[in-house]
C-alpha cells in the first residue's frame, strides 16, 4: 500500500531507531525514568524539537515540551505527546512512539505551510511508567496539578523524587498548578493488545481509559499433614483458591463479552506453608480488575462475593471479604475528539473502530485538564513491555498523518466554540 | 476408666515431661537431630536405659540402644523403638513416645518377673525427621543396611553428615550391614490424624507405611498484559493450574474412598511472573501422593494424565507430562506382628482398627530385615509437627500395655516357628 503522506516515514523511523539505540546495551530497550540513559534520550529528543522549530523548556514537573506558536495569540494550545522513558527490558515502541509521531506531526504542517491558530505544543512526559520511586505518570500527573505533594519525598537509588524531577531540570519547589490553556490533547500509543492486529484495522480510536481496581483475596485453612490427613477432613485453601481462580475467570469472560473493555486477572497469588508434605493453609490472591463501566465493576464483585460463601463452606475454609487496595475509576476520552479522530482517519483512508484502553497512560490525567483523545496502533502479537515489542513503522506513519489531520481538524473547531 | 496395668502411667509421663523440658526454650518443643539438646536427649535416655537394667551402646550408625537379655541365647531379638529427635516447633510427642514407652515395656516385664527367650532391645534411632541435612530415617536405614552412601558427604551447619553420626558417637566408617538377628520390631506413634480421635477408638494397628510419591507438573501460558489482553485471547497458566489442582482433588477423593490408604496433595505450588498487571505465563506444582496399594497410585496417575491434554488445549496452554521427582513404594507390615497386636488389643481391652500409616516412619526400614508392626495411638484434632501437638497419657499407657502383651505372645510365637 502506497499513500500520499504529508509526514515523512523515514523521519519517523531515523527517530525511533535513534531512541532505540539510546539503551542499556546488554537489556534492550532499556531506558528507565532518572538514569543518565533517559537524560541521553530527552537530549536527543530535545535537540530534534528545535530542528524542528520548538520552542523547548522543561516545566516544573519535569515535563520536556516545545512550542510552536498559533497565529491567534491567547486561543490556547493544542498538545500532542506521550513518554520517552521505558520499563525494564522493553519499551522499543512503547511512549517513544507517541513523542516521535507529536513531532513528525509539526514537522509535515511545517513542510506543508499550514499554520494554526492554536500553539501546538509536542510534549515528553516523565516517568510515564512506573519508575524507581515505585508509581507511574509523575509527568502527567504534575502538568494536570493532581500529583500527591507525598511523593516528593519518596526514595529511591540513593535520591528522592524531589532529586530526581531537579535533575531532569524541573522544580519540585514550584507550586503545583494545573495548565489551564490547554484545549485538547492527543496521544498515539501501541495498543498493546491483540485486537488491532487480528481484525486488521490500522486505528483504534480510544473511548476510555479502562478504570483499574485491585483487590485482595484471603483463604485461611488449615495445615495438615499431606500423607495422615484423610482426604474427607481437610481444609485445603488451594483448593478453595482454585474454585476463586476459575470464578474470577468466569465472571470476568461473560462481563467481557458485553459492550465495554472489562478484564479480570489473578495477577498474585502466594501460598503458605508451600511445603509438599503440608496441606495448604493459607492463599492470599490479588485481583486486577480493569472497567470501562463502573456497572461491570460492581456486577462482578458483587458476583464474586456472593460465590465466596459457598466455596468457603464447601472447602471448609475461611474467606474474608475481598479488601479493596485501591480503585482508579475509568476516565472517558472527548467525545468531540473521538468524532475528530474518526473523520481524520476517514479523510485518510485509515481503517479504524473504537476501543477502550485496558492500561493507563498519561492522557487519563490530561483527560483531566483538556479534551483528549488516543490513538492506537497494531503491535505484533499484542505483545508490549518485552523486547519482542513490535509496530510496524508504515502503520505508526499512518497514524501521524491522521493525528496531523486531526490537528487541522481540532485547531478550525475549537476556534469555533 | 480405670485398669490394672503392668506398665506405670506415671513413669511414662515423667519421662515424656523430662525430654519435653530439653527443647529451646522459645521455641517448644525442639530438640532437632545434631544440635546439643539432642545430645542432653539422648543423655538423658541412655541413663533411664541403664537404670532399667538396659546394657547401653550407640551402634555405628548412630542408634542410642539399650539390651536386656533372654534366657535362650542365639535366639534373636525383638526390639521396639522410635527416635527421640523433633521438627522445629514440634513434637512433643512425635518419636519420643515411642521411645519412652519402649522403655516402660522393659521396666513393666521386668517388674512382673517376666523373663523372655528372646533379647529385648529398645531403640532411639537417630535423625527420623528430615534433620539440617534434609533427609529422614538416618538411623533406621544405617541398622537396615540401606542408608545411601553419598549421604555421609552431606554438608549443614559446617560439618559433613559424618562429622554429625561421628558426634553423637557412632562411626561412619565403620562397613554398613544390616542387622540379622531382629526378629520382630514393634513401635508406637501417634497417629498424626484424625481417624481414631473421631472414631473413639484405643488402637490403630498399622497395615503398611504407604507409598511415597512425588510428581512435578508445569504448565506454561504467555505473560500478556492484564489491562489490553481480552479475557479470550489469553494463555493464562494459573487458571489452567486451578483446573489441575481440582482434577487432583476430585481424582484423590475417589481413590481415598475404596479400600486402602490414599491421598493426594498439592503441596508446592508457585507462580511467574507473580505481578498484579500480568496474566501468569507459569506454574509449577508438586504433588505429593500417598498409597498403601500401588494400584491406585497407578489409576491416580493415569487419570491425572488423561485430563491434561484437555485442560491444556481448553486454557491453551502447554503441560509436560508430569515429571516423577521421587517415589517409594508402600512397605507392607507383618501379618503375623499385625495378628499378634490385634490380640494384645484385645486381651487388654483396647478399642483397635486396622489402617495404614500416611505417613513415613523407621518401621518402614526395620520392616526390611525384621517382621515389623506399629501401633497408632490418638493425638488431638490430628494434629502434629506444631506445638499443638498432644496425645492423653492415658492413652499411650494404654498402647504401651498393648505392647508389653504383644512382645510377651511375640516371644512365644516366635520361639515355635
Amino acid at each position: 500500500m502506497s499513500r500520499n503522506l504529508t509526514v515523512s516515514p523515514a523521519r519517523i523511523a531515523a527517530d525511533i531507531d535513534a531512541l532505540a539505540a539510546i539503551t542499556e546495551q546488554n537489556r534492550p530497550w532499556t531506558r528507565r525514568a532518572f538514569s543518565p540513559l533517559f537524560l541521553e534520550g530527552r537530549a536527543y529528543l530535545e535537540k530534534a524539537f528545535r530542528a524542528a522549530g520548538l520552542e523547548t523548556r522543561i516545566d516544573a514537573a519535569g515535563n520536556l515540551t516545545g512550542i510552536r506558536k498559533g497565529k491567534t495569540p491567547g486561543s490556547g494550545t493544542i498538545m500532542l505527546g506521550s513518554h520517552s522513558d521505558t520499563v525494564p527490558d522493553g519499551g522499543r515502541f512503547d511512549g517513544v512512539a507517541g513523542v516521535v509521531v507529536a513531532l513528525e506531526v509539526v514537522r509535515g504542517l511545517t513542510e506543508a505551510g499550514v499554520e494554526l491558530d492554536h500553539d501546538l505544543e509536542v510534549a515528553d512526559f516523565l516517568a510515564e511508567e512506573v519508575s524507581i520511586f515505585g508509581v507511574s505518570c509523575i509527568g502527567s500527573r504534575g502538568m494536570a496539578g493532581v500529583r500527591p505533594a507525598e511523593w516528593l519525598s519518596r526514595e529511591a537509588g540513593g535520591m528522592t523524587l524531589a532529586d530526581g524531577i531537579t535533575q531532569v531540570g524541573g522544580n519540585p519547589d514550584a507550586e503545583q498548578k494545573a495548565r489551564d490553556d490547554i484545549r485538547a490533547f492527543l496521544e498515539l500509543h501501541i495498543e498493546q493488545g491483540p485486537v488491532l492486529e487480528s481484525e486488521k484495522r490500522d486505528i483504534g480510536v480510544v473511548t476510555a481509559i479502562a478504570g483499574i481496581t485491585r483487590v485482595e483475596i484471603i483463604v485461611e485453612g488449615r495445615a495438615d499433614h499431606a500423607g495422615t490427613t484423610p482426604m474427607d477432613h481437610r481444609a485445603d485453601a488451594l483448593a478453595a483458591s482454585a474454585h476463586v481462580v476459575l470464578a474470577v475467570e468466569t465472571f470476568a469472560g461473560e462481563l467481557s463479552a458485553t459492550p465495554g473493555h472489562f478484564a479480570a486477572t489473578t495477577g498474585e497469588f502466594e501460598m503458605w506453608p508451600n511445603a509438599a508434605n503440608v496441606v495448604p493453609s493459607k492463599v492470599r490472591m490479588l485481583l486486577d480488575i480493569r472497567s470501562e463501566h463502573r456497572d461491570d465493576l460492581g456486577a462482578f464483585l458483587a458476583s464474586l462475593e456472593s460465590c465466596l460463601e459457598g466455596i468457603a463452606g464447601d472447602n471448609g475454609v475461611a474467606i474474608a471479604a475481598p479488601r479493596l487496595v485501591s480503585d482508579n475509576p475509568a476516565m472517558p476520552m472527548d467525545p468531540l475528539v473521538m468524532d475528530v479522530l474518526d473523520d481524520a482517519c476517514e479523510t485518510t483512508g485509515a481503517t479504524h473502530r473504537r476501543m477502550a484502553s485496558g492500561a493507563g497512560h498519561d492522557a487519563a490525567f490530561m483527560a483531566r485538564i483538556a479534551k483528549a483523545g488516543m490513538v492506537f496502533i497494531p503491535c505484533r502479537d499484542g505483545r508490549s513491555h518485552t523486547p519482542e515489542e513490535f509496530a510496524e513503522n508504515a502503520d505508526i506513519a499512518l497514524a501521524a498523518e491522521v493525528l496531523l489531520e486531526a490537528v487541522k481538524r481540532l485547531d478550525k473547531q475549537l476556534m469555533e466554540q
